[in-house]
């Protein structure tokens, strides 16, 4: 039986695995290797200007039959380019990070596109909730990136927006082992890990993932 | 069948449950009822001039037949006079932090005492280890106190310490849910818990842990 949950049921995806979109970092190659393997791949538009971003999704889009999504920081200066970017070019899946979820989650929602937001703490993944998001990523000070003024840790981060949440949550920030990513999806009842330096590095293989998990009892395929 | 493992065995405990030493918060009685209960309490050394330390000592064994323990901060300006008074007082078990582990691991040692020093890092736990320690603190970021330059955090911290070393390694730095205690000692591979919040505000029992444990398939008494 194939393993399925509230993740991989709402991206249409194998594994629970999504891979962080980072600037400079994962462009269509990435991305689109990663939606091959079957875990969720991210255009990480933070370091691309809309003319570069639009051809990495052509070619990411083109590179794999399955989903693919792409990251906004909602902080960048051309985000309302970024959004028509995304919408014209039928994204299925975009994840908003550092700004407010409630200016851009409506507007990407009306036109079908499933929407999560990247939080540090309870208190915005509530505010992600109420703005519509299909899931939040609960980023502990272990990450990269803006990640909170708290430095809350993703130990102490995961459970608490667990709680705090009916959406499902994707646990993110220093899931470096294969032992981190069971926690998170096990106790820290995350239903997803988004990992980056993991994939950046090549540490990490979804086959590795794979058979990790199934050693421990989950069913994948 | 009673749980035992390395911790448990080294310091004949029932439990791999450690009350932390606390500054102003940890003397006797809270020490003895954690030790009672079957756990192993400390009492903390660090706000205490030694003439107070050594009353603490007498009236924590007075108050149980069970294991009791004295942190040591090596920074404390009187150090000399609380090693003398925790030989002489026959303290089984002292922990040792923020310091050098060589300078009194191996003084204590010989007169039967065990001795287990707290550390921030990889390189720091093997260095513990070198100079004769019978077991590590692996603290996190999250933890208080003086733990480390580098903030590594436990969930990454307490795996990279358990690979590092031979000798058992005690998790610390965040534990604030039965979830992490679990995790801590099943895929964190650490052989007991410090926790030192829990304790100070009574918000977690000995009991609770027991059944949380037991819950997950851990044989406890």
């Amino acid at each position: 039986m194939e393993f399925t949950n509230s993740i991989t049921s709402l991206f249409g995806i194998h594994y629970p695995i999504i891979q962080a979109g980072m600037v400079w970092t994962s462009g269509w190659r990435l991305a689109s290797a990663v939606s091959n393997a079957g875990g969720l791949g991210l255009i990480g538009s933070g370091s691309m200007y809309p003319d570069v971003l639009r051809a990495h999704i052509r070619k990411g889009k083109a590179a794999t039959n399955h989903p693919l999504g792409v990251n906004i920081p909602l902080m960048y200066p051309d985000i309302e380019k970024h959004i028509d970017i995304v919408i014209e070019e039928k994204v299925p899946v975009v994840f908003t990070s550092a700004g407010n979820p409630e200016t851009w989650t409506g507007v990407l929602k009306e036109k079908g596109i499933k929407v999560v937001h990247v939080v540090s703490s309870s208190r915005f993944a509530r505010k992600a909730e109420m703005a519509g998001c299909d899931a939040v990523v609960a980023e502990g000070f272990e990450a990269g990136g803006h990640n909170g003024r708290e430095e809350t840790t993703s130990m102490v981060l995961i459970p608490a927006v667990v709680d705090a949440v009916q959406i499902p949550v994707i646990a993110s920030g220093g899931a470096g082992r294969l032992e981190h990513f069971y926690d998170a999806l096990s106790t820290g009842g995350a239903s997803a890990v988004l990992a980056a330096s993991l994939f950046h590095y090549g540490e990490l293989s979804i086959v590795q993932v794979k058979d990790y998990l199934r050693s421990r009892g989950v069913e994948v395929r």
